[in-house]
């Protein structure tokens, strides 16, 4: 978790992330530049989105670190050429030398910082540099951050909605799209406020801490007590070993738990054998309240008589708010009735868990300590694509617009540098997006920030605070500090922090403002009437 | 594209894919197992899912290539070992020895054939050998099946849609989840019936025809006709250089298109000198009909007097029925104003287009040729997850079932043979699960089929074909035949032209029938009844 990573740290992330992974057209226009001269043009690509995803009204800036690797390692080999050649025999023999001598060297990007609350229309990438090899970081950039940005916004709405006390696990591997899919959704979901993953690759890689216990299939695998291979355990505080088959057997009697599934008592004891001081088991196999809890509660209180304490159980099915409340009664009644302290045992659920069900179990009141969310956190199932994009804003120094008959997809002109303004109570007013040369807005000056299309909406601020958005992460090599997973977490946690709680409400979140200074707007509304044919009726 | 693949082809497609790409709790579960004495039982798991995806009645079965790479490399290092150890200090030493020397000479693996039309509750994988390693192979072969066979299936249900003669290209590598999602969906999308990718990185790695000709950066790069660095192109008969700049603006002139934005005649230009042979242009920058079609012809009409043949258009925005039906117009009263053979000139069409907006487009009519389709094939946005499961059904010879309140959860126990049913047409009828031990169906014997939970559907059947669904894919090494990539997509488009077309139609599709014989009737309801606690209201 150093503050200043090492270059020699700077490999690819991910096997697959070369310069190849691209669309093809990138290499036809590649070529295309090259044949017409305009490979050296000093373009600006502005990456950025258009609508928050999930119905919400801002979005958490996740995947740069795995941008800048791909930057650090950009180029193409004798390998990839020759591939190239095989699909592009009419190639001019010149443009392979000009393919494998293409480096980053020239590039410039400007970003938001990791972890950054971002919203529509703010650039959170600015690349500058040389037509050719801007034009090609495109998709592979996109990639890079489409995802992750979806992923972690999607887990800080899921933090949001389970409260910031409870734990939050990432189940998602079997579910995710591909084992990459998987890898980023772990990684970012941690990023985006979860606490844990179930993903073993992913925790030891990232550093994330890991949870998980057993599945059903442990619990089916037992017939009966005859297939634990040894009735005992140790105490302990001491090196005594005690029938422990027998002890759990008593308990149960104890506990008058007539109708529990022997095989399920036979798999919690083989599991108690093994982790004695971990024991946390999964009850719903056959019937969670007349035969998993039982049983859990009979192998929890022998394993108290040994010196042990339990952790607690998952719930993985039936109705979670009813039988975690139900479960947590009989935590109660038995630390009563046997002076155990079982009261607080830790209750996880699981199945199918989503941001609206976090909700819906908060409204109807639960006793859920920890919940492991897959499918619908990793895949995104409410919306299971950002729809980040890169254009082209500036050639050779003239500002580009990219026009459409859709409003939201007129992208802003020319080299801009952002800003967050921030109002009285230290809270981000807006966001203002100012042409490069001119002057930043300044703390205390009142300034017009207009909306960049629509002229009727116009608002004058005094900013408290100027926080440029924007900072150069490279310039031809890497440009100090790079921010480990951990820091891009916290500064993701404060940003969420920091931001006023009507935008990151669950129901009619109010838009947060994304304005251009008066010079940008009528500059943006100009360029448009010169390039666009007024449409003519016939 | 060879019947047998080579050992060594037997590389792990993906870098992520090892033993530790698991959930925790497996190896939690593998240290309980071997604990206690249970690690070599002999286990019986099947991979199946329970419902088929986007609301339709069939499954296409991906994934199984790369399953089988895995089972090959499957193992544990002492670089695993020694991260591992840190995360369970406290396990027994000599549960590591185990741990590095597990393998799976020991495993069987049958299967359906990878490109199978499957249906709910029919395994399409099973597993059998030591409980240690077959576990440990859950999370994994989940991970690897789940999507290959939702963007399989995806894709089939496109490629039905669009019809059996356009051009489906993918176009989704942007917008997938990380760089693998789009690898796989690649792959998957071209099983599944698409006939071409955007994506250099997969179209290399799996042999997949590759599409893609430029973006709208590459037209907004151009302002005017002064950034051409040359004004020459050599006719395609000849070494005669002709100032091609000033043919195309002549033939804007006969075109009467006065309206056009020079930025994107100047674009156009250029590319159609980079490719003579291959101009196909991106028509929506500024205004397709005003602007984007007169500069497309008129730059085809000059190519054509250069002696080349222009290849057509891409489409991005608007209303795609209309636009493509009035370009196809042009092209047809251009061919006859000009004596040129553009009436088929090709029409690509992109834009957010999905299942539903093929069916629109059909309805409307089009005249469109090749549909490139991304985030919405690529994410599966209708249904982002496949939910296939892992289940326990025998152990040491005894059958096991998964049960739950929730009946299409209930698992069929029991080691099971899949077959389908054929009919009289020589179509798929119903698929039928035998106990392993039993006979198999014959053909013109009549046999009972019942539905295996509700007792009221039972169905006779006399066969005229009986297809057994697994064989042996792996037995302690790979079994072969393996299959190409393009036999499985070739397997795949047979069988779904020889299910029964209500099966497989848009709207309110037929549930395809899925059976077990009596005596797996019986077995499986007697096995409920006694494992599970008749519940009690008190």
């Amino acid at each position: 978790m150093s503050e200043h990573k090492e270059k020699d740290d700077y490999l690819p992330s991910n096997c697959f992330v070369t310069s190849m992974l691209t669309d093809m057209y990138q290499l036809t226009m590649t070529y295309a530049y090259w044949k017409g001269g305009r490979s050296d043009d000093v373009a600006v690509f502005d990456l950025l989105f258009r609508k928050n995803p999930f119905g919400g009204e801002y979005t958490i800036f996740a995947g740069l670190d795995e941008c800048l690797r791909y930057v650090n390692v950009f180029g193409f080999s004798d390998t990839d050429v020759s591939n190239l050649r095989a699909l592009f025999p009419e190639w001019e023999e010149k443009f392979w030398d000009y393919l494998l001598a293409l480096d980053t060297s020239k590039i410039k990007v400007y970003a938001m910082r990791e972890g950054a609350v971002a919203f529509p229309k703010v650039p959170m990438i600015r690349v500058e540099g040389p037509l050719g090899v801007a034009q090609l970081l495109e998709t592979t950039f996109l990639c890079l951050v489409n995802f992750p940005s979806l992923v972690a916004t999607n887990a800080a709405r899921h933090r949001i909605a389970a409260g910031p006390t409870k734990k939050l696990s990432e189940f998602g591997l079997r579910r995710a799209q591909g084992p990459d899919g998987a890898m980023s959704a772990s990684r970012y979901a941690y990023l985006g406020g979860f606490d844990a993953t179930s993903n073993l690759a992913a925790g030891i890689k990232n550093d994330i801490l890991l949870r998980g216990t057993h599945a059903h299939s442990f619990v089916s695998s037992y017939i009966g007590l005859h297939e634990l291979n040894t009735k005992l355990l140790r105490r302990a505080n001491s090196d005594e070993e005690v029938d422990f088959v027998d002890l759990c057997q008593n308990q149960l009697k104890l506990l008058k738990a007539s109708r529990c599934n022997t095989g399920e008592l036979a798999a919690f004891i083989a599991y108690a054998q093994a982790y004695p001081k971990g024991f946390l088991a999964l009850v719903d196999t056959y019937d969670t309240l007349s035969s998993g809890v039982p049983n859990f509660l009979a192998v929890s209180l022998a394993l108290n008589k040994l010196g042990y304490q339990p952790v607690g159980i998952r719930l993985d099915s039936g109705d979670l708010a009813y039988l975690s409340r139900e479960c947590r009664k009989q935590f109660i009644q038995v630390s009563k009735a046997f002076s155990v302290p079982f009261e607080k045992l830790t209750i996880v659920a699981s199945n199918d868990l989503n941001e609206e069900v976090l909700y819906s179990l908060r409204d109807q009141g639960h006793e859920i300590d920890s919940f492991g969310i897959g499918t619908h956190l990793v895949t995104c199932q409410r919306q299971p694509a950002l729809g980040c994009v890169y254009k082209l804003v500036e050639i050779n120094g003239s500002p580009r617009i990219k026009v459409s008959q859709d409003i939201v997809k007129v992208t802003i002109p020319g080299r801009k540098k952002p800003f967050r303004l921030y109002g009285r109570a230290n809270q981000p007013v807006l966001d203002l997006l100012v042409l490069a040369g001119s002057p930043d807005p300044v703390v205390g000056e009142r300034i017009l920030c207009r909306h960049p299309f629509d002229s009727q909406k116009r608002v004058y601020i005094s900013p408290q605070r100027v926080e440029p958005l924007h900072t150069l992460v490279w310039d031809g090599k890497s440009v100090p500090p790079l921010y480990s997973l951990q820091q891009c977490k916290e500064y993701c946690a404060s940003q969420l922090k920091a931001v006023r709680s009507d935008h990151i409400r669950r129901l009619n979140p109010t838009p947060y403002k994304v304005s251009v200074t008066l010079e940008l707007f009528t500059f943006l509304n100009d360029l448009w009437q010169s390039e666009v044919p007024i449409p003519e009726i016939d």
